[in-house]
């Protein structure tokens, strides 16, 4: 026998008690961190080794869900060649699964027409799940091989804009009709072929295909056979429509612990579902965004990705923050001359403008808070402005006092003490006005406050502790 | 009639329409934000006018989860007035859906004996859902009320650490023996008196009580009768033990689209069950919690809460800042004899502390999610470190010498410009290894790297902006 059929051979011997234990561990108990890097240094030693029939034969053993995890944490070239080693039924499965980034670029990578066979793989809802990540032409080829009500399903779909219950509906649904009675009912979901993922409940509608209530499963099998749904179905349904905000759809189904619920037209027509998992996901995905939008980094942001694209994806940020810092510094040199005669000025000047950026930014994350779980309303703004307010002046008089106190002591001048402590003082009110303004403005415009709040807010702060404290101790001081 | 008596009629006449719209939504639409700040309008109104009897009426038409959304929403006077008309049933209801923040107000206000009395109408689920919120003294009163086994399994239960599965899991589920036949199964679930909510699937067990299966509740009608529970059970089963991380157990949730999920202990027997309702509720306070976290504010911080109490909570943010800018201006200090000689200086610093605070923000925010994801680990951080250390060192030339020549230009002094441009790129190499070696040594610490991570690196990034710029301007220009 030649070497490289030895070598999986032995690694294969080596690696046997782990890997036994995590196919054991698959079945029955839940997979932990470790148990994932432990499989993903196998899988990586795997592709190292160039070891193709072993990996194939690893990953037939892991199910969709974790290759897709596996991919995840592989730095790009080894994720490739996982990605080329996957049948195209497993491929599509998979892609459901990937980080927007991770999926983007295996797309990108792939011939087109495996990626036309993968897609092929995936069903109406499955599609619309990853449309915004194909390529507009590919996706129109997808489209086009699908049945004809598959196809016009998935164009309605698509057109909906992102961040919309429409977006995130899924296609299938269990209905009844209202004058069916329970043994028919149970025979509806005996007899489905297959039946649509997280299916709690049956949507009842009429002839018109109106939503007129609903049937939790276990119901069925609560009351007696000949009874009519009409008769016992429940009439208080959360719906949605197709054009409600997602994030509002995400936080009904935590008010009222919904599993699945029905998306209806004007005319209260079924038109889709809306299920747990897709709000988990998209809540998930907008949090994360969320987080990197604060940076200035987009949600698929590759950690993994090529080196010049990651340069150029920090770009805007820099500029814009180079800009704003740029401007801020702008009220330093207004008073150069003031900093020539106590350079002292220069050391404490960026305590003024610290101090005043970080009260901001606590008072935005309370406001931006309050606004996400709708808490702050035209009635109590007044109350917000004027709490928010009296703690600035409160911790301004104590810890700005304290802080021209140190001013003193260490340069001896009790004036640049009190310049100090009277910045302090102005600048936390400002920050606290601004604090609130801000994220309130970005709300009324419809925009994210979570995100422009703090640039806006850092830049004031800054400028105007700087405009203060040299200001105030050019009246003053010189 | 006398007055009293009127004002309520008139204003019940004016609000009719908008009454009757609310109601009838509630009952098939779904609640939109306007229609929650329409309903919060009228029930402020009522605690405004002090209109007690049409103020009951209108709370009795909620539900307790808007009851407890509305409550959110109230400043704190009107909130404790709403709360103290809520009868005993319908208070613990409620309790269940408010703010951290806003039910610990409530419960400080309450009278021992009513808040007994509330928490009775609570069961043992429900219970370990506050158990944190309530006096410890209250709570143990509370616990004995409870029948001997409830109060065994609270007991049991409230002892897991704070973020632990067991620390969220329910007591009650569905299970049934592996011997039973489907019908058997059928009769089961037909009989238990009240299903545990979001029952999807019966848990499987044998003779000792140990998990062996799950069987969904769809699959009871889709076999014939006299099958057996252990032919048709599926043993591919994601489950838990009571002392996994919440976080871990709630992305298994999303990878595997989980509705409900067994807790066993080391012998495989069942203790609880973890559900998708109170996963989602325990992500979204992490994700909340997190988010003021990062501003060094508490997860229960009051937006509406006593003045006093909102300025001491930002003591120890305040100071830790204070302190930090306090340190890095220190190095200013070391070189204000620089400074008097050229005082463009003092003007230009902040650009350099502050561009690298961003990008090390920046640095920071995809190493945390890459850690919260789990797609970092040792074997890929070798090229985690290259690819940001090159990215700072492109971005630092590119725009350091932007900002150098701007410099030069402004000040008429090329050695200016130089000085600037190597400072900026220093900086942000520096913020690179900070923005990636902070975050990850909080991971190991077991420490939340989204929390003390921008403390630190702003810190650096300041005190090395001010001391590589004035310390290579001292070298070179003075």
């Amino acid at each position: 026998m030649t070497q490289p059929d030895e070598r999986p051979k032995k690694l294969a011997t080596r690696l046997a008690p782990v890997l036994e234990q995590l196919q054991r561990q698959t079945v029955v108990e839940s997979v932990t961190h470790r148990q994932q890097q432990q499989r993903a240094d196998l899988i990586e030693n795997l592709v190292q080794r160039q070891q193709r029939a072993a990996l194939v034969r690893e990953l037939n053993k892991l199910n969709k869900a974790d290759i897709g995890h596996l991919l995840n944490m592989l730095p790009a070239d080894k994720r490739h060649t996982v990605w080329a080693e996957l049948p195209n039924a497993t491929a599509a499965g998979v892609l459901l699964e990937l980080n927007d980034a991770v999926a983007e670029d295996l797309i990108d990578l792939t011939a087109v027409p495996r990626l036309l066979s993968i897609l092929e793989c995936l069903d109406s809802d499955e599609l619309t799940e990853i449309d915004d990540l194909i390529p507009a032409a590919i996706l129109q080829q997808a489209i086009n091989a699908l049945e004809a009500n598959e196809r016009r399903w998935v164009t309605q779909t698509i057109a909906y804009p992102e961040g919309t219950v429409g977006d995130n509906m899924s296609r299938d649904s269990l209905t009844i009709a209202e004058q069916a009675t329970i043994n028919e009912a149970i025979e509806r979901v005996r007899s489905a072929p297959e039946l649509p993922p997280q299916t709690d409940k049956l949507f009842v509608i009429n002839r018109h295909r109106q939503l007129v209530g609903i049937v939790p499963l276990v119901e069925l099998m609560r009351h007696p056979g000949e009874v009519m749904i009409r008769d016992c179905m429940d009439t208080d349904v959360v719906s949605f429509a197709p054009n409600d905000d997602a994030e509002d759809a995400g936080q009904a189904f935590e008010r009222y612990d919904l599993i699945s619920a029905p998306v209806v037209d004007e005319q209260r027509r079924l038109i889709g579902r809306l299920r747990v998992e897709t709000i988990m996901d998209y809540l998930r995905e907008v949090a994360e965004s969320q987080a990197l939008a604060k940076e200035g980094l987009k949600a698929d942001t590759d950690l993994f990705g090529p080196i010049l694209e990651g340069a150029r994806e920090r770009w805007p940020w820099l500029v814009i923050n180079l800009f704003t810092a740029f401007l801020a510094t702008r009220f330093i040199s207004l008073f150069e001359g003031t900093i020539e005669q106590l350079v002292a000025l220069a050391t404490l000047m960026p305590i003024v403008a610290s101090v005043g950026g970080n009260t901001g930014n606590q008072t935005a994350a309370l406001v931006i808070r309050g606004l996400a779980m709708e808490q702050i309303q035209a009635g109590n703004l007044g109350y917000v402005y004027r709490k928010e307010l009296v703690i600035s002046l409160l911790n301004g008089t104590l810890w700005g006092s304290l802080l021209g106190v140190f001013a003193w002591l260490l340069y001896g001048n009790p004036l640049l003490g009190a310049v100090m402590m009277a910045a302090v003082t102005l600048n936390l009110l400002l920050a606290a006005l601004i604090g609130i303004s801000v994220p309130l403005l970005l709300d009324r415009l419809h925009k994210d406050p979570a995100m422009g709040s703090s640039v806006v807010l850092t830049f004031a702060t800054d400028s105007m502790g700087f405009f203060l404290f040299l200001g105030l101790a050019t009246l003053i001081l010189v």
